[in-house]
């Protein structure tokens, strides 16, 4: 289907394990693709063929991984995923979807491990050239909530509670702090009202 | 044996493939070692279980592996090697004799790839936490010399000439921006006097 003008977005779904974030994000690629746009599904970290063998490095559990290391190597699988996938899509009009974003970077390296923001930041905008998700769709859980709904365990997800927490906050303090990028969405509802709320929150059109 | 004060340096050998980094690299540790100096030898990318895997998708051909990820993933080694060895050797008065350093992703991804040498150096400088080399030792040899004397091929180091060119016009200028960090030594010469010309440069002492 043609459209006059690209309306591509790249939408970023954030939140702590559990949250729901796969699962939302693909029940909105599914009104967009209904609604005529082309929509392009990528995922964090990984989503390009380097970007899983990072992947693996990241959420495997036999490594003794430094916190800025851990931040560097988030770092590598975006600049791929953003140059390789998100820039082309949105270049086309495509709408892109991803499973976080560099906010996660921000939330989780900062938030979480307590590496400096500005740095991480930095770092991310580098390797990005720039790239930042024009929207954030927050889903926001509780912590005891999200983690008990996870089903995988992995290096990250496998952290102490008091951390999930830290991360929850930084989410919660971004979203304050770039009101017109972030859409907080209560992911506590039932799940069409979740979607519901989302596909408002973009104003999708058409 | 004891010293005084910790004499440590982070020393670092720069240069195109097959200038003999890593051959002067071990005379130079032997020297030290007969000066009663202790010793500690790395080489990038790898040099930590971590890096290694990272060496391992730096250095295979098999990936389309973008410029920018490429120096991100470059950091993401250095971030794990600089924080898990160079600092804690340093900080026991160790020399540390290393393989290249931050100023190879100067001179390759910047200077060879024609990335923003400003975003290299902020982007490395976060992921070693300012641990920059006090000292290096540019080992200087003509590309087409230091290419014939290559012994095992790599993604990187099967790059065409100008490259090599371009990442040695780039070590050349970091060298004269920088004349207190840098010696320039002529790798042309015999082993033996590249070694002694290195020995003097860096005033062992004892």
């Amino acid at each position: 289907m043609e459209h006059d003008v690209p309306t591509g977005r790249y939408v970023a779904f954030e939140g702590i394990e559990g949250a729901g974030k796969s699962t939302v994000a693909d029940r909105v690629a599914g009104v967009l693709e209904d609604r005529g746009h082309r929509v392009v599904r990528v995922r964090e970290p990984g989503g390009t063929a380097v970007g899983e063998h990072i992947r693996e490095i990241l959420l495997g559990g036999d490594h003794h991984l430094l916190p800025m290391t851990e931040a560097v190597l988030f770092a590598a699988a975006r600049a791929q995923l953003v140059s390789e996938t998100v820039q082309p899509a949105l270049e086309t009009g495509a709408w892109v979807l991803s499973d976080r974003s560099a906010y996660s970077s921000l939330a989780y390296q900062a938030g979480g491990r307590g590496l400096d923001t500005a740095q991480i930041r930095t770092l991310n905008d580098i390797a990005i050239g720039g790239t930042w998700p024009d929207r954030v769709i927050l889903l926001r859980t509780e912590p005891t909530t999200g983690l008990a709904r996870q089903s995988v365990g992995d290096r990250i997800g496998d952290e102490r509670l008091a951390f999930h927490e830290a991360v929850a906050a930084a989410f919660d303090r971004f979203a304050a702090l770039e009101p017109d990028r972030f859409s907080v969405i209560d992911a506590s509802l039932p799940l069409d009202t979740v979607v519901s709320h989302t596909v408002q929150a973009l104003r999708i059109g058409r």
